[in-house]
């Protein structure tokens, strides 16, 4: 029926245009004459999207607005990273489902030790690291695993969080599962028993975890994509860009289009083997002179990562947060050290060395470390560790400017609650500041911001924009505060729960919550502005780079997202987007 | 020289007259001649002040606005509680200064097990009880006491709630001393070195501590008091309610003044020995089925004690709390059962009972129990709990009702963070208080309300409101999340050194900080109102015995706040000079 076949041609193509987009069609040949029974547009991958929005504006069919907006943000990390082949993952068998943590896909041999994954994996071996929870202990064993799979936490826990910045598949909060370590095995809720070394496979998209080695598709980017997010550049008027904590993960973020890092987590640096023994001296030094001596050793090597850094990332904003993290959480379990001494004991070993230690961790040990001794407090209780890193951030800033290099640092403090946490840890840093940039002979022009994370923070935006150039919105910290949930409980223990009950309508460790975070990042932002109008503020949590939530930092006016590398091209289409549908007028510069 | 006397007795009733107040003044005689040189208000102890204050208004110099104006608030509990004599404290050897967590004297034998402090102390020996920090099975140890000393915590921790509760002397937080376990030893930072049975005293109105016995001055309270806080009450606005656990707590209210109760905290009549094994059972249950058999055995417990409590406060509003903690509370600590499975594994002992303990324990442990699974979350995710509670309640208020009481029940859902969860446990609130008064066949009256102490429930206070009667602000909670302060672990690690260096004002634990938490106090009490016009307010924190937070609750327009009992009089009377500096138009009714 060459006529009717003619004819559909036609009115496909004009269907095509009209809707501005591929169409599924449904038709049917009744006694000679074609009817069109139905269309709507058509299901594609992220590559076919993308590779359709380019070929359709080329065409002529479609703007390139039009183009950008066929294009779902939350499919693109599909393109990104290798996924597994949805028809063989139909037939697998499943034996959990955890939080989607970090996406992509992995295929590995369970290793419960993380020593045992470091050292398979650095020889080549394809392991999954398998753990209760991780620590930053864990680091150097999950970056040469293929994924990570834990039972505690969820989308923001410590495993989340480090493997999307390493881009590494993860699922967590299987609580469903029991390990014994002891054993070394897995039993699912199904029954099924594995043993170490058994293969299983893990997808970070989906929160699922299957029996054997499901067959991959490989991640490729091509010239439509380099196209498309030419275009994206072109329209978006956010700055995206990345968290990003060591040398490697500049070139990581350069490659997926970073325009700067909005967030330098420096404890980070402090987790290499050859560096950690300097931070446990610093931690338990019992006196101001012992802590300096062993900060001295770290300042060299803090310098090398700085100076590596800026130069890598080069005329670009590079945002160093100082020191963060609770200080325990360098130092042995506390749990490990109580079994051991009670071993020793019981078999009337000497156990003095152990109790010694033992004796220190309980001392830093809290109740709530979320919400203890971290972040500016650690810095205003021991300002010699914040005067060790603003140097080391000079010094290497200096000798970079010395030649000819030009960069941009911007230095912030986290976890401020009130104005005078800011001015009193901020007049340390000038004078380390001034005092390097004297001994250097040279000045660099720096950014002094806060990260806003505590709500105390947002509620007092008038008087903490007095001192601050930027705020930048720690949305991971600001949801725990703001909602009372401890990502590393909540999302294993019940907030699965209330998502599927319906009670929220999102987790909002993924998804921004626009009525009660949204509200004090508003509320601050804009009475940020009042006392200071030429404030900049971005978010640099992981809702940087959830698509939702970058259109509505879009909306309300914020200047920057930043996020784990690999999600910065679904962040540029989102903020794309969301200049499509209400342009700013004036964007303050970054 | 009788002149001059004349002469001088005149001027000093003029003075008195003049400044409204009892005088210190300073005079010469010089060549015969009468010189008054200064003047100023006299000080004096709260009990001179009422006395005089009751004196000058007899006398008609002073008015009875005057009278209350003239005494401070935060003297008053010296006038309730036994002090130790200042001359001997001036001269006692002081070895360590924690948090002023309780107020009161206490002297005693240092014993460090609760169980020990628990039997010799119901044997009547004067024992002060020393842990590292508090949970709820040292409840019965504390009772006992004569006064409680922590290394951890701080005013509003564990032991200072629960001893403030009982009116009990507690100084916490005295993070300067080393406690041997062991040896039985404490050891101060000046070298000296208690052993178990030593003399110490106690002062939780200063945190000192103090070697040996030191004299004490009992409390007592006498007519010049009855009248005076007669007047307090008749000018105060503000309804001052106590928190109260127990039967017993209510009579202690009852004997101070309250005119309801504002908290009444379930999960502490959970505590008793002859009622923890069942709540135990309750929490290691697998199965719903078996949750309930273990329910169903706390039943009887929980109607007779609400039976009880309210029978004891007749017509007054009791408010009480739906279970708030997370469970592992109830459960016996991890690092002890670690350290027993250790030593049983090590000797070759059976350990197996031990073993699945310490697993339930361990599925039950969050990294931050303060933000996991408690409060509402817990009656969430595990309905029957708050069935049994709702039922417990409903079944003793309505056999009081057919007795001809009247009683005034109030119920509060903990730890709302979005109106979902508001909804979906009234749901469940209404549908068993109605089959309960179905199977009764009598109406009971009761209010339905939620504590406001997660940030995002005051930041949605529109959308709450619109499903809550009142909004009881637990503001240890909301200062808690809102500072992202652990109350548990900032007082003794940094917040001290904060205080010191004044980079905060104050204890925000202590006195109610304004510019944040009260901002979200206000918005949301406002923001309510606009919903719900019969919206009432008030705060159950133990910001409501503050008298500067009291003042403040007058001043944003709440209507009732509660505290420990003995705060009961301090916030009355600061209550009633809120009222008198601005008085307001109109009260909502409580």
């Amino acid at each position: 029926m060459p006529d009717i076949y003619r004819q559909y041609v036609d009115i496909a193509k004009q269907l095509e245009k009209g809707y501005h987009d591929v169409q599924d069609m449904e038709f049917t040949v009744e006694r000679g004459k074609l009817w069109i029974l139905q269309t709507r547009n058509g299901k594609r991958t992220a590559k076919a999207a993308i590779k359709i929005a380019v070929d359709m504006y080329r065409e002529g069919i479609i703007t390139k607005e039009e183009a950008i907006n066929q294009v779902d943000p939350y499919s693109v990390y599909q393109v990104l990273l290798p996924c597994f082949n949805p028809d063989k993952v139909k037939h697998s068998h499943k034996v959990s489902k955890g939080v989607n943590a970090s996406p992509g896909a992995a295929v590995g041999k369970i290793v419960f030790d993380t020593e045992e994954a470091a050292r398979r994996g650095e020889a080549g071996e394809k392991v999954i690291l398998v753990r209760i929870e991780t620590c930053p202990d864990d680091i150097h064993g999950m970056a040469v695993s293929q994924g990570v799979l834990t039972l505690r936490g969820g989308a923001t826990s410590h495993a989340a969080v480090v493997a999307k910045g390493m881009g590494k598949p993860c699922v967590s909060g299987c609580e469903d599962l029991i390990i014994d370590l002891a054993k070394e095995t897995i039993t699912c809720s199904d029954g099924t028993v594995f043993h170490k070394d058994d293969i299983i496979s893990l997808d970070g998209g989906t929160g699922e975890v299957m029996e054997g080695a499901i067959e991959m598709v490989q991640a490729g980017l091509d010239e439509d994509f380099e196209t498309f997010f030419s275009w994206v550049d072109e329209i978006k008027e956010l700055h995206v860009e990345a968290n990003a904590d060591t040398p490697k993960d500049i070139e990581n973020a350069k490659k997926f289009g970073a325009e700067g890092v909005g967030l330098c987590r420096t404890e980070h640096m402090f987790m290499d083997p050859d560096r950690l023994p300097w931070v446990q001296k610093m931690i338990i030094a019992g006196t101001t002179e012992a802590r300096k001596e062993a900060l001295s050793h770290l300042l060299p090597m803090q310098y090398s990562d700085f100076y590596s850094m800026f130069k890598a990332l080069g005329d670009k904003p590079l945002t160093v947060r100082l020191l963060d993290p609770p200080l325990h959480e360098f130092l042995p379990s506390k749990i490990e050290l109580v079994e051991k001494v009670a071993t020793k004991k019981a078999l009337g070993q000497n156990y003095s060395e152990d109790e010694k230690l033992l004796e220190i961790v309980e001392n830093l040990s809290e109740s709530n470390p979320m919400m203890g001794l971290r972040g500016c407090r650690l810095g205003l209780t021991y300002p010699e560790i914040n005067e060790m890193q603003v140097r080391a951030i000079f010094e290497a800033c200096c000798d970079l400017t010395k030649e000819g290099h030009h960069i941009q640092p911007w230095i912030m403090i986290p976890l401020i609650g009130h104005i005078n946490e800011l001015k009193t840890a901020k007049a340390t840093l000038v004078s380390v500041a001034e005092q390097v940039m004297n001994e250097k002979g040279i000045r660099v022009d720096y950014k002094f911001g806060t990260m806003i994370e505590i709500p105390r923070a947002a509620l007092t935006a008038k008087e903490v924009a007095t001192e601050a150039e930027f705020f930048s919105y720690g949305t991971n910290d600001l949801t725990q505060m703001t909602f009372g949930y401890s990502r590393d409980d909540a999302e294993g223990k019940f907030l699965k729960n209330y998502v599927e009950q319906k009670i929220l309508p999102t987790n909002p460790f993924v998804t921004l919550d626009v009525n009660g975070v949204g509200r004090l990042i508003e509320m601050s932002i804009n009475e940020g502005k009042e006392v200071n109008s030429s404030l900049v503020g971005g978010i640099c949590g992981e809702h940087g780079g959830d698509p939702d939530s970058v259109k509505y930092a879009h909306k309300i006016g914020l200047n920057y997202v930043s996020c784990s590398p690999f999600r910065i091209p679904q962040a540029k289409l989102a903020a794309a987007q969301a200049a499509i549908a209400s342009p700013r007028k004036q964007l303050a510069s970054v």
